[in-house]
């Protein structure tokens, strides 16, 4: 059950994210390539997603939306290159494709990773906005690097990259992709609701609620995928987690536990909803459509 | 001749990125120890004093100054970092002590740097300002952004590296200089001048034409120590430019051509600053410091 909003709201990222790297950057952008290789590999593209959807129910105008979809997405496809390094995952497959440390070389992957966090924080900053404060550009643009940074993502990176090679309790590792990922797609709904006219905070509360249990059930998800999908359409080596030495919610509370934690989570996604105003059945399918999915 | 307030405004951001460090993260930012590391690692601190001793000639409230200035060093120190990575530079040296790859290792250093980059715009972002304006904030962001991506200095990092053992013309290497370095620099000046309540475009146009002479005699004073100055002194080997096979200005211009060409861009920072209102000479004093360092 795929929410019929999906595949449109991923055009609509496409297309801007072609436009800003064929028209945002000036020659002296040598790194475009590879910023554009990665950025345009395809991916679910769940972040953007949530920004537009979750911004369309609050009220926030698309044309102001873009510019938060594009920047978390940069900001994703950034730590998705530097992950794959080989000082931290050493991964040669992303998305089916060339990692980008393969498709060009170590140092341009870094450095295009660093581009694209840069990119991230120009676009938000820069968008010709039509009703988007200064302040809530101000504080879209602190949320967003609150979630990328040592208290964010790269905590989760870090925590997960020691825990390499040595069992953990359940506990870290919950906070492991409450970090590593949780934050970006909780920062999602925290854009589309800085980005509209609502300022309720108990539907930013309820927002955030959702964003919360929707990104853990996404890793269990993921985790779970890990045993029972396969590489082809993971487009990622199937068994990569066990071959990395990765914790994984499987390992800790078996495939079946594993698969009842993804359906609490699931639920309490949904339970969040009830208290938001307007139609959140796009929402809702989007809830199914993470924890049903097999990619 | 050091300028008066270079010390005691070196010594004020110390104290400021101190206090940042110990209390600005919580428990779960395991990557603190190599941020600080790195951060608190010393250095002559160009970039801060540029927004410190810019913004108190424009009447900016050091208070507010306190958040440009942090944000400019941690985004200065997170492109040391990554240029010192082993697919990088390789350098083992910096500030006379290890890089932070030798003291930690390498995934913690592409990590600690990318967190600094965040950290730079949630400074930025999330500081109590007394006199700036959001629409001032918006406008640190994006120069910050702006200046530290694919158009600036990491499209000068890219094109360092390509042109490593190759000879290049002047130009080539000037624009690179102007990229690597160069954007930073005048970005200083500009964050200074957006945290003031000065409004005169033509300030701002003479402040950047400083900065960038500035900017570019610094690197070429730097080309020059590599030949004429000493490892300890330095804090890195003397000759690692000519060992890099990097094109350098003494290559070019031989070394009183670039001593001349280092005389030439001073000069033209003086005459820049002659269209400033105020006391310029602090700023005067601290561009002859630039060309007259031995380290």
């Amino acid at each position: 059950m795929t929410p019929a909003s999906l595949p449109l709201f991923q055009q609509r990222l496409e297309q801007q994210l072609k436009y800003l790297m064929q028209q945002g950057l000036p020659d002296t952008a040598v790194l475009e390539p590879a910023m554009s290789y990665s950025l345009l590999l395809g991916g679910k593209r769940i972040r953007p997603y949530l920004v537009y959807v979750t911004g369309q129910l609050l009220g926030a105008r698309l044309e102001d939306l873009d510019a938060p979809a594009m920047a978390i997405e940069a900001l994703h496809t950034y730590s998705l290159i530097h992950d794959d390094l080989p000082a931290m995952d050493d991964d040669d497959l992303r998305r089916g494709k060339a990692t980008c440390h393969k498709a060009f070389d170590e140092a341009t992957a870094i450095l295009a990773g660093d581009a694209l966090q840069a990119l991230a924080f120009e676009v938000l900053s820069s968008h010709p906005y039509q009703h988007v404060s200064s302040t809530s550009q101000i504080k879209m643009v602190q949320a967003l690097a609150k979630a990328a940074g040592a208290a964010g993502m790269c905590a989760g990176q870090a925590i997960d990259l020691a825990q390499t090679n040595q069992p953990i309790e359940l506990d870290k590792l919950e906070q492991m992709h409450r970090l590593k990922t949780g934050a970006l797609i909780e920062c999602s709904v925290k854009l589309a609701y800085y980005c509209s006219p609502c300022q309720d905070q108990a539907v930013l509360h309820a927002l955030l609620t959702f964003a919360s249990a929707l990104g853990l059930a996404f890793q269990v998800q993921d985790d779970i995928l890990d045993i029972e999908g396969d590489t082809k359409t993971l487009g990622k080596p199937q068994g990569s987690d066990l071959k990395a030495n990765k914790s994984t919610y499987p390992a800790l509370l078996g495939l079946d536990g594993a698969k009842q934690k993804a359906w609490q989570l699931y639920q309490a996604a949904l339970t969040a909803l009830d208290k938001l105003p307007g139609d959140t059945s796009e929402l809702r399918a989007f809830a199914h459509y993470i924890i049903a999915r097999t990619f």
